[in-house]
């Protein structure tokens, strides 16, 4: 007997039921992926320590590290953005449009009603190599969207920024060069806590100037559709040069996103900022608005052009990447819900092998190795004479069309019983003709 | 610039075309696990490091430990056995007939040769729950049978052994009790060592009576198909009850196989043991035969009847399980071989849309969404103007069917021209017929 029995914090055990929607979605997420030519690639739970350091701001101490066992010092990944670019860096690739769907940890206080855990699965989607503007980084948000669309979520927004947009925001708001990460941080709290909270940080804490502080919060509210980048065109955020640039680029993203029909769930927002260090262009992040809980984004991503060249062992090498990852946990969470009210049950067996009385074992088996070498999917009992209602009860348990039947007489006579499980009725069969008759039903459902 | 570019010792990232092949073999096994109606479940990376102690011999040296940064004391899963038999004492779930694709962890010495590496897959089905004599245990051989089958691996044999008839030959040789399982672990290793030296640590490591040894030898050296186990009922070892118990049930077992149509692969085999604690009756070890490499068992198993029980925190709780495990980076190492020397490249998008000349990307965007929308996959350049012979060569790398093209006159004319790559043709059609014979030609390939 074990003195403890459970799994470890904020890590979970999935069964049978939720593996089956579980499948599903990553089923329908992967054919998105591939629609676009997107190829998987696969890298260790672990990376070295030294990968991941300096790569994710105050998030760093949430990073699982293995004890040192003598050899290399590890840690599980955190995310799957720096495994890509360490596996870019490595391997020379440069031109890459790659999907990754796999777990990633964090030693986060797990909160399971906002689907907040410890090891979670993201599903990655990055385009890397050199391109013209703005081409891969539209196709990160179409990609976005045709999921949440082919998973039957059509109410989200996707919010959008622009790093040297903000980065002229600071300068224009007169803040040193080398506080904007640091303001940054702050103002990508903005979601979570109330202005006069992020205020009070930035002046008391990060002993910003009050003044400055009250100009950036007049920017930070501003957001709107395609014709706000005009505005902001217009606006003296625009005699800047990186940020007119970075606005132009806004103004091309989101033409791409007229032809993608995407441009109507779009919204330009000053106030996202991001929190991680990698980001250097273009930002996103997706949330679901409407009736559904509120379980903050669930999507998030932006362009990473330095981030290659910085894990790179040659000098001067850069591979610039842009991509998108989706929290899927979220997402599943809602679709569960959405399942279990519809009183859906997933189906993957197709046919149940049942015998009655006695010395029946033998005869039983030779009928499901058949339907098994027909590659008919089917299971029986574990035991050797079980009992007829059992088996129809685990027919129905398991949500099984179709069952068959044997006993002394049937096997005699050289026929089955074949039951229709939903229509409850029976007809009796030849034997040599069970596997014909079925994948004849199999085909109608 | 880094100062390591590496993935952590014995693991390894896998590219596009690795993945492709693994996707492709793990849809097999799959398949193979649903036709039998398993169903799968998911269980987290870590387990708490006291779930795992004391199960794996002397191979418990190999399990990862994570550091202790506050909190549970966690460690890497060295197999996905113990987690299954924890999530059935957990759950409390008596039956289920489950699968379990996932990564496992173990520090050993890394030897690719021989398809050793520290993170591998492993493959499991175990059926869980109280059943009639070798039900259970023939559907474990027959589904392994079924996988190596479905993957074009014939030549191979699947060892049988007995847990009770290995004790029985340790009565009948006088080793006391207490020495069954260290006499076990080191008759494990007759198939990588020579007698001599398992002699000698068995008689001067062990302390093992010498001729008790050599009357040992005289046992495991014997082995055959299912006549064997008619002769070793006519033998000394059907007088022990326990091990007349377990020839019977290796007969039945051999019956069940012969209605499976697998008997001929089936060999009995007495000096197969088996290192792990956990087995309490039958085990079975399948090894590759033939020219291939020698790269020893590619998958094992047993049955483990008292698992569930040691890990449960109630009294006298049982849930008796037979599984089998597949060593699946082994078979794939041969599958990868195979797939190369054949020259086959398995493919995936099903059109590049390529555009001529300047100013042609938004028609080349409006032109991919419609093939995306009809859900044909597609992918196109990251460039705005990109060379058409740069374009063509995109699609032969890539093993890509079909290419449209556009160009001013194209876009003019409402037309765009269709290329066959492997026909090297090309077609100029209408552009508002361009999905529709597509799908045409897609469903001809």
């Amino acid at each position: 007997m074990a003195k403890v029995l459970k799994s470890p914090k904020g890590m979970r055990d999935f069964g049978p039921n939720q593996m089956a929607i579980r499948d599903m979605v990553f089923d329908k997420v992967k054919n998105v992926f591939k629609r676009h030519g997107a190829l998987p690639i696969d890298t260790p739970v672990c990376e070295l320590k030294e990968i991941l350091t300096d790569k994710y701001g105050d998030d760093s101490k949430l990073i699982y590290e293995l004890q040192d066992q003598g050899g290399e010092l590890l840690a599980l990944r955190y995310d799957l953005t720096v495994p890509f670019a360490r596996y870019l860096a490595q391997s020379k690739i440069k031109n890459l449009k790659r999907y990754q769907i796999a777990k990633v940890y964090r030693r986060d206080n797990p909160s399971p009603n906002q689907g907040r855990y410890r090891e979670f699965y993201q599903c990655d989607f990055d385009i890397a190599g050199s391109s013209d503007e703005m081409l891969p980084d539209s196709e990160c948000v179409k990609i976005i969207y045709e999921i949440l669309q082919d998973l039957g979520l059509t109410s989200f927004v996707i919010k959008v920024n622009h790093r040297e947009i903000l980065n002229g925001i600071f300068k224009l708001c007169n803040i040193p060069d080398d506080q904007f990460k640091t303001v940054c941080s702050s103002i990508d709290k903005l979601d979570k806590l109330a202005w006069p909270e992020i205020k009070k940080e930035l002046v008391d804490v990060k002993k910003i100037n009050e003044d400055s502080v009250n100009q950036i919060y007049k920017y930070v509210q501003q957001s709107g559709r395609g014709t706000f980048i005009d505005n902001m065109l217009e606006s003296e955020l625009a005699t800047l040069p990186e940020t007119k640039k970075a606005l132009d680029n806004l103004k091309l993203f989101d033409e791409y996103c007229k032809i993608f029909h995407i441009d109507h769930v779009v919204e330009y927002d000053l106030s996202l900022a991001r929190g991680l260090d990698y980001y250097n262009a273009i930002i996103f992040e997706i949330k679901l608005t409407g009736n559904t809980l509120d379980i903050g984004s669930i999507a998030a991503g932006g362009r990473y052009d330095n981030l290659v060249g910085q894990l790179s062992d040659a000098k001067n090498y850069d591979v610039p990447c842009v991509g998108i990852s989706l929290g899927i946990e979220r997402v599943l969470t809602i679709i569960e819900k959405k399942l279990a009210s519809e009183g859906k049950q997933l189906r993957s067996t197709q046919c149940y092998v049942s015998s009655v009385g006695p010395d029946m074992t033998k005869e039983r088996l030779k009928l499901i190795n058949d339907l098994w070498a027909a590659d008919i999917r089917a299971e029986h009992s574990i035991k050797a004479a079980p009992k007829l209602m059992q088996q129809f009860k685990n027919c129905e348990d398991r949500n099984i069309p179709f069952c068959v039947i044997i006993g002394r007489n049937e096997v005699d006579n050289g026929v089955v019983k074949l039951r229709d499980l939903n229509l409850r009725k029976e007809v009796e069969i030849p034997r040599e003709k069970v596997v014909e008759e079925l994948n004849a039903r199999l085909a109608k459902l």
